[in-house]
């Protein structure tokens, strides 16, 4: 297969960069993005760079009406050297091509979405921020455009990269949080989305998380929509426990999204000899580690916070402190080697970099 | 509360109408929509009918990302006389209120979601087809559009009403179907989205439905997502069954869908002295009935088919006939009776018609 061509179009005018001490999370995007089209028995093709502008879609786009979306997140750092650092954005664009599959969307292959991501990242080279914790949010998403209103899968879509410049997860430095045990809504169940990386999951999210906030919990445990005794995700990351020297998290069972983050934590720690087993867990079994002092730790995974520690979970009102409400030791390590490795300050043993090259100096 | 002005920009030059015996379903729309702006604090402006065009979105939208959207469906009927018959559409506007309610989307007046209906229609009004069987389906839609990819209820939506004539859904006659019963894939679960009518369910269906093709059946039967052992809905429709000359449907438990065919039946049928009961019923139940041969008729129901007779169940292999796979007298007799109520060839006990006047006769 021949590579296609990107047709870059540059942006008549640049927009303001905001203040690095002001960045928030996506709220403000680059000048350019980058688009592809697909149409079904033809495939992809218009591969290309734009300025940041609208999409215009029609309004009976099965995207408004049906939903068939998948999308990505990851970050690029740029590191010591200059150098812009991606952290296994490959595996990223394996798992949209997964989500797509549960959607009946179309693959995008994955070599292609990754020189288009590195096209567009020299594009837009200077808005990558350089102070400490910073970073450049990289948002590919792929969504149905046929202006079809029968309930099927649509035969046109677009496939889209957008960037955003985003300030520090941790501003204050890494703390950690409250969690509201969530016990009426349920996120996904075995054979339905949950692991798909689509917008339906995040739209049915929404509810329980406002009444968490409203409680003063800063994010939801998801348990399993058939028993409710088993655990699945923490708002949208992975959870992993540490108990009596154990590390554990749930296993993936088609509900439960497949975090590069949570990957990469089970490959650390095999390599650190730390045991660590991939199984269902239950809350109850949680409340006996935590009533027997040997929780030791607990934390949520994911590309936003990398590690997020857990402090406290409110399970019916019963309130269990984890490690006095202390970032426990693992996790703090494990938040550390990740960084580090994220921004090019550790050494990376695992081939998990990619490296966007200055084309200034190349 | 004061009424909102309907601003009304006319396009400038018309579409060609497609021919009545042409029309399928949902491809082609007519010349105008309605669109209304929300805004956090400030609540709902800007209430338009403009010509039907692309709307402009900005990519980093949240329908895009995280699929907060609620959409209804309806049919406008033209009735011997010229006036334009619309069912039940208060309900559907109450509907897409508690669907939002559930994507933690803002509310819009029912009352003004009439008005823009009547006044769209009435722009529109030499769109509605006039022949048997045909009519003008009505998609009204609110979508959230602030562009920010954090994981939160949006900030802005707009609200968009389309419109689209479309063709008979029995060309050749009423005749019955043969249903797949869904074993692996859910639709929906108790503490999940299924009573709302948002995008998130209708695109994780697609696979079954796919797969329900291929095999050569019409629709899927999915089951409850926790004991995969009671009956929800049959594709995008309500279902019942009469066993022994009583009536059954499952009951709304959550999971399933309001729908406003499945409410009226209830009614109907109760207006008949036909028992009917909402309770929860297995496959099993099902199976039982159909070999004792007391399971006389199964139908679904919806806004699109009205009455869509079920011929055969296929569940896990074994196949299930239903009244030797012939439209049942009950069927019959509903579908007869709705038709004729929605398009005004028979009388209306309840009040469910409302008529929408010609402002050339007015
Ligand atoms: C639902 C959900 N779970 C888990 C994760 C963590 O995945 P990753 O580590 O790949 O970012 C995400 C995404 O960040 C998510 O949206
Ligand atoms: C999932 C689902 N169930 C049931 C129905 C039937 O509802 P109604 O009778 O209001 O059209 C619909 C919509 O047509 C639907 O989308």
């Amino acid at each position: 297969m021949t590579k296609p061509a990107i047709e870059i179009k540059l942006s008549k005018s640049k927009k303001q960069k905001p203040l690095a001490e002001q960045l928030e999370f996506g709220k403000v995007f680059t000048d350019h993005m980058f688009l592809a089209d697909y149409l079904e028995g033809e495939g992809w093709s218009n591969h290309r760079i734009v300025p940041y502008e609208p999409l215009m879609l029609d309004p009976a786009a099965t995207i408004f009406h049906y939903g068939q979306t998948v999308f990505e997140g990851m970050k690029a750092y740029l590191d010591k050297d200059g150098s812009v650092r991606l952290f296994r954005p490959e595996e990223n664009m394996r798992r949209m091509n997964q989500s797509g599959e549960r959607l009946c969307m179309p693959q995008f292959d994955v070599e292609n979405a990754l020189d288009a991501l590195k096209q567009l990242i020299i594009t837009d080279r200077e808005w990558i921020p350089a102070t400490e914790g910073t970073s450049l949010y990289i948002r590919p998403f792929m969504i149905a455009t046929e202006p079809y209103l029968g309930v099927a899968p649509s035969k046109k879509y677009i496939f889209v990269i957008i960037l955003s410049p985003v300030g520090s997860y941790y501003k204050e430095g890494i703390h950690p949080v409250k969690i509201l045990v969530e016990n009426e809504y349920v996120r996904a169940v075995a054979g339905g989305t949950g692991m798909a990386k689509t917008a339906g999951n995040y739209a049915s999210g929404l509810r329980a998380q406002e009444i968490a906030d409203r409680k003063g919990y800063s994010q939801v445990l998801w348990l399993d929509g058939v028993e409710r005794k088993y655990i699945e995700e923490v708002g949208s990351m992975n959870v992993f426990f540490k108990i009596n020297g154990e590390v554990i998290t749930p296993a993936l069972n088609g509900s439960i999204l497949d975090g590069i983050t949570r990957k990469s934590i089970i490959q650390l720690l095999n390599h650190w000899n730390v045991p660590v087993t991939e199984r269902k867990i239950s809350m109850e079994e949680i409340r006996s580690a935590q009533q027997e002092g040997t929780l030791e730790e607990a934390f949520g995974t994911g590309t936003a916070a990398v590690i997020s520690p857990i402090g406290e979970f409110n399970w019916s009102d019963e309130k269990l402190v984890v490690n006095s409400g202390e970032t426990g030791e693992l996790s703090k390590k494990l938040y550390e080697t990740l960084t580090g490795i994220q921004k090019g300050d550790l050494e990376d043993p695992f081939g998990w970099t990619f490296e966007v090259p200055d084309p200034a100096i190349v």
